[in-house]
């Protein structure tokens, strides 16, 4: 039988070649011979790239897959049934594990982010080489996580030599990899970057050159990004918690509404996406996160830094909680505190500043947030994958979970960085300790000296 | 004529099919059909894609063309002397420009980094869009534009901030622009983000999110790294001209000592390439190098970073040069030393600093410099062009010119903040005085106290 199909697929594929021959023929354009066969080459193209590469067989999809013990106990249901409880199931499981996970703390957050970055990683590069199919050379793969290695190396030293380097100093050791990071980091690049171009075979450039292209992009998506995340939980669990949690509710909310009350479809590239699970999922994210941070802010441990404490000799998380942590009066406008006083209210509100922050967070994870998601279904459009993998039995893969949360986790650094963080005197003079003592008393003398001539500081005697 | 080779070449193609039919047919493994069809789909795109697409046609890729006048001058010359003139002359042109812009100072050359940058930019993303024909999509190519000014408003924003920020905030409303910088310019790459997931079509998926892909490495290759010449210059010119003008020696002595000595095959990538010129070019390097930094070490023009003087209002290259660039005497090992007492000499020599730090640069330059160039041309053959542009005749595209330039740029950096910049007092200052006066105040005490418990500073009764 499989003999008989080769032979009708063989045959199917010379029709095609013959319907293109006929219009290579019938093509009476004046252009030259090269520009009519470059035609026909981009009608195969198309077929091939255009329209996208089936890789079906490659990939390791699915989000039917489920593991043995609910698999015999929900035999008897329907499909469609099983289906949804093997999502649910799995749903919840991943819930309780990111409670945990929190409960353990920074570090654990740290090394669990690392974990789903590497998964990530894998699975686009996955999709790469299936795509690319350099099978000949093995060991390009072992580039593609050699890089990763490497700008693991750097960007993780970067934020830990940022935020613990007085420690790290202390160790004659670390303080060689800290001051020469920079260095270390690029050397270890440039290695891989010669073993590339030394890789480089004559019949495989252009996949070669496509792979170390895609290996690079991959690192922009997942390993830049993830750094971002980490910087964020040093920035206080709060700014983490927060926002992934947001991503979480208006996936889950958009899906509701839209299942109940959907009709306008949202956007071509996901037919499933409707205007009302759009909007519906924003409203309620803008809610959630209000109520949500709400609660958080009354504990120092979501809403403390991770910081070091000479004082304690090691890490802490407790702290006088900055003043955006603090409940503060708002006076209402004038219009709306007329109204609310005639019915006996006060006409201030009393807020958690950040709060007021949340709203921004709740606005971009249910208006921008989703166009991460488009951007990984048209991803997965184009290469006809239906999920990036199948590690979570009823989701697909680790990356089809966490699309929205890399562009969230951006936002919410740059936010920070633009309107929460302001250089400390604290970490200022973390900075200033790092100088050579005479320096330090150099930098005092000229403080001193600025301060005085602007009067901020009475001059002495 | 035309038709009659259009013919034969359809029947070339038609006898190509069938050999593969043949192949197919006789393909006897128990393998199912997918994968005999697969197999043969490789092949073509072996053809197409492993091998290179022939993009001669599309790309203005040419080392031959001249200008009007010069074409006229030569015009009795055969063609190989010819090309030689061409290419000298255009040689003496880009030397003499280049000293011009020197000349100019660090505006001149921050603005020519850019237009070359913009250039390079052009020529990589002309490439892609040949590569993947999307015609049908013009405005495409202005969302590769529209992320190019984004990534450079970000990257020359970080570094006008950094070192003007002090000028800069004295403008209220440029002091919104520095605050919010990076929001804004978050904003400005999440709105391109937006505007491509937007303008997915379906029939292009793939080559949409190749070119997005392409876009976003040429900017890592151009934009980041043309950002980061640019805080060389800030530097110092020296930091800029040295490396520069190492490359370009590299560049012109390898060719040299392989043109007259040439016979070891250096790399396949570039059969031109030898040892001895490898070795040679590298050696003169090394010796160009330490003689380069000693002239340039004498003026302060080349050696003073470029600052704002709150003294003279305005920005300024008057320094006390760093003790990089201050003769000093080093002590020669004791076996050497010896010897040359002995002969007469002196147990030591006086240089400047820099020349040893120029050693570094040097070998940097001739044994991983040339690495950027087989990578370019490796990406060449890839695509079959011969050039990446034409802009400079008997050179090609600026691209051409620059590919050792950007690798190099990116070492200096990480050179200057891993073994030179550390952060001095003047620096840390700025960064105090961006505080708000009481915290400025607040810091002073913090650095105090320190200070003294630390018996740095005595303390005041």
């Amino acid at each position: 039988m499989s003999e008989e199909l080769r032979r009708r697929n063989v045959e199917g594929e010379a029709e095609r070649v013959e319907h293109k021959l006929v219009r290579a023929e019938s093509n009476s354009s004046s252009e030259n011979l090269a520009s009519n066969l470059r035609d026909s080459e981009i009608d195969s193209e198309d077929d091939k790239i255009g329209k996208g590469i089936d890789l079906s067989g490659n990939i390791p999809s699915g989000t039917n897959k489920a593991p043995f013990f609910l698999e015999t106990l929900l035999q008897d249901l329907p499909d469609r049934w099983r289906n949804w409880v093997v999502r649910g199931v799995f749903s919840f499981l991943m819930l309780t594990f990111f409670l945990v996970v929190i409960y353990g703390g920074p570090l654990a957050l740290m090394i669990t982010t690392l974990i789903v970055q590497v998964k990530c990683f894998q699975e686009i590069i996955n999709i790469g080489h299936s795509v690319y199919r350099i099978h000949g050379l093995p060991w390009f793969r072992s580039l593609s996580w050699y890089f990763l290695i490497t700008s693991n190396y750097f960007f993780y030293g970067e934020s830990l030599v940022e935020k613990f380097g007085v420690v790290i100093n202390r160790t004659d050791f670390l303080r060689i990899l800290v001051t020469y990071h920079r260095f270390i980091s690029f050397s270890l690049y440039c290695g891989g970057f010669v073993l590339f171009v030394l890789s480089l075979v004559k019949k495989y450039y252009m996949k070669q050159f496509s792979l170390f292209a895609w290996t690079h992009v991959a690192l922009l998506i997942v390993v830049t990004q993830s750094y971002l995340i980490i910087q964020n939980i040093f920035e206080g669990l709060i700014w983490f918690i927060v926002p992934v949690s947001m991503i979480i509710c208006n996936d889950i909310m958009a899906y509701v509404f839209g299942f109940f009350f959907g009709k306008t479809p949202l956007i071509k590239l996901s037919p499933k996406k409707t205007w009302e699970g759009f909007i519906g999922g924003g409203f309620s994210t803008v809610v959630f996160g209000f109520m949500m941070s709400y609660v958080m802010c009354q504990y120092p441990y979501f809403v403390c830094p991770i910081e070091y404490s000479e004082a304690l000799g090691s890490m802490t998380m407790d702290c006088e909680p900055s003043i955006l942590f603090r409940s503060t009066n708002y006076k209402l406008p004038d219009f709306l505190s007329g109204f609310l006083t005639t019915l006996g209210f006060a006409d201030s509100i009393s807020v958690y500043p950040f709060m007021l922050h949340s709203l921004s967070l709740s606005v971009f994870s249910s208006v921008i947030g989703p166009f991460g998601g488009f951007f990984a279904s048209g991803f997965k459009r184009a290469f006809k994958i239906k999920d990036f993998g199948d590690v979570i039995p009823g989701h697909g893969g680790i990356m089809d979970r966490f699309d929205c949360q890399f562009l969230m986790a951006t936002f919410v650094n740059v936010y920070i960085s633009s309107f929460i963080q302001r250089d400390s005197p604290q970490k200022l003079l973390t900075q200033v300790l790092y100088l050579k003592p005479e320096q330090q008393l150099q930098l005092f003398h000229l403080l001193k000296e600025n301060l005085e001539s602007r009067q901020i500081l009475a001059p002495q005697v």
